[in-house]
């Protein structure tokens, strides 16, 4: 147990200095008009990558394409970005501090990045899709169709109209669960199922990874809101509070701190379980990594 | 000549017809939380649908297959509508009216006109790759691949950030024209390029196709920069003469008007001559296509 903690975060260091060398190369600065500073500023030397790294902890346990899989690791970051880019905008969440730095309209202006985050998100999908042919058409095309199901008014933005009309209104649990599987969870679901698609599974294997991936997705948001009321903006890199503060319902609103942090606990077993359903053999790195959503201080 | 204008003005009404029935269907109301009305009403029930056209009519003329062009029009069309809902957003070009419509932003609010503007990009892909596999994966791949190109950094939103940098600032010609390749220019050349992307076409007869959509591109943003100072907002839909009052340097500005007429009508001649060399037979429709974006009064 704890050689494969050791291993696990050897692993995720490795990976993520490999996933920020990728998007140094993909996301280019020579975009016109300082464009391509907004979205580089929007994107690198920030995060915990926990998209990236379920790609590709998905990856490797299904034998998945290296290329393609680290493809699609950045595919998510991007679209991961871009929303977080749009979400922090004056007119939707007007939040100033961000990973510990200032928002990117902040420091390039609205109209900056607005065109930024629409830049991003086009890049997912070139990303998918190189030019060399490194990935086979057939994976190409799944992996769009994926992110763009996970990205659109079923997935993210859905959740996120969804959210934005829930301010100050009494949701209860299975709707304050359905936004966020739109809005969070739908991304996150998707990391794992790209991650999947870079390999050939079988349709049972597929379903246990794509139920892994929403209870991964689910223990994200509950531990997220958990980490609203019980961290700090510094150990956050963001705005603590500012949920409570909006009059969002969250987790923990609607069941108390300690509810929640229990409930956290029983999604993040139901994460293991449906693992342990998939028929895999190399998974602890995945089995490490929702303990590392589900239980992490920031 | 005749009866080619009556065929031409009957295959429009009739194309036309069909990618708004598309988009009725595609578009879906049921987006939670309104935002499916906010896309729709970005969407439907407006504009000339010149890319739908250009993409059917290369489809047609390259012997494509018609349920991939269908798409193809439709996925152009949604990144064409996305990028308006943005770019009227107040900080961008704060416009109010559109196709004699409120704008987005003004209908719905600016949170949800940035949202239907992400969730009509992610559809715009989504519809590339449909789940059952009625287009080919290499032809969906390289559709995305596309799109993306054509929509990203290198494309429309590369061109919006020139754009913006433009304002008050002496261009010269070849900076405004690198500027519109990219703004408008390479949507409209990535609808000649997916509508030829249908079928199974010739490098040559790629290339000259692709010259072909450079040439429309450019004769539109020629003949756009005149309307905004022959015609009025009423014609057009639109505020007219907002370039010369936001100081924008247009082909107008730079040439003057009678010079810019004169212009307009030899880049009209090029996308002819283009076309003539892609050695394809059934190009009456594109030839009209062409004299229609050229000689257009709104």
């Amino acid at each position: 147990m704890l050689s494969h903690n050791v291993d696990f975060v050897a692993w995720r260091q490795t990976q993520q200095d490999a996933v920020e060398r990728a998007l140094e190369r993909w996301v280019r600065a020579d975009a016109p008009a300082g464009l391509g500073d907004a979205m580089r500023y929007a994107v690198l030397d920030g995060g915990k990558r926990l998209r990236p790294l379920l790609v590709l902890a998905t990856a490797e346990a299904v034998g998945g394409q290296s290329q393609a899989a680290m493809r699609a690791a950045c595919a998510v970051e991007l679209i991961h970005a871009y929303s977080l880019v749009h979400d922090d905008m004056p007119c939707m969440d007007n939040d100033v501090l961000r990973r510990g730095k200032p928002t990117v309209h902040v420091q390039f202006g609205q109209a900056q990045a607005l065109l930024a985050g629409d830049a991003l998100q086009a890049l997912a999908f070139e990303l998918l899709v190189p030019g060399d042919r490194t990935v086979a058409d057939v994976m190409s095309a799944r992996l769009c169709r994926l992110l763009a199901l996970s990205a659109g008014a079923d997935g993210m933005a859905g959740g996120q109209a969804v959210d934005l009309a829930s301010v100050g209104v009494a949701l209860d649990l299975p709707s304050l669960e359905a936004m966020h599987r739109r809005k969070t969870g739908a991304l996150l679901q998707a990391s794992v199922t790209m991650g999947a698609a870079t390999g050939d599974v079988s349709r049972d294997t597929h379903a246990s990874l794509a139920a892994f991936g929403a209870c991964v997705g689910l223990a994200f948001q509950v531990v997220d809101d958990i980490l609203d009321v019980t961290a700090d903006s510094t150990t956050l890199g963001k705005t603590a509070g500012k949920d409570a503060a909006a009059d969002k319902p969250t987790f923990v609103s609607l069941m108390g701190l300690t509810e929640a942090q229990a409930y956290a606990e029983r999604v993040l077993d139901q994460a293991h379980d449906a693992l342990r359903r998939s028929g895999l053999s190399h998974l602890h790195t995945l089995h490490a990594l929702a303990d590392w959503v589900g239980r992490r201080a920031s």
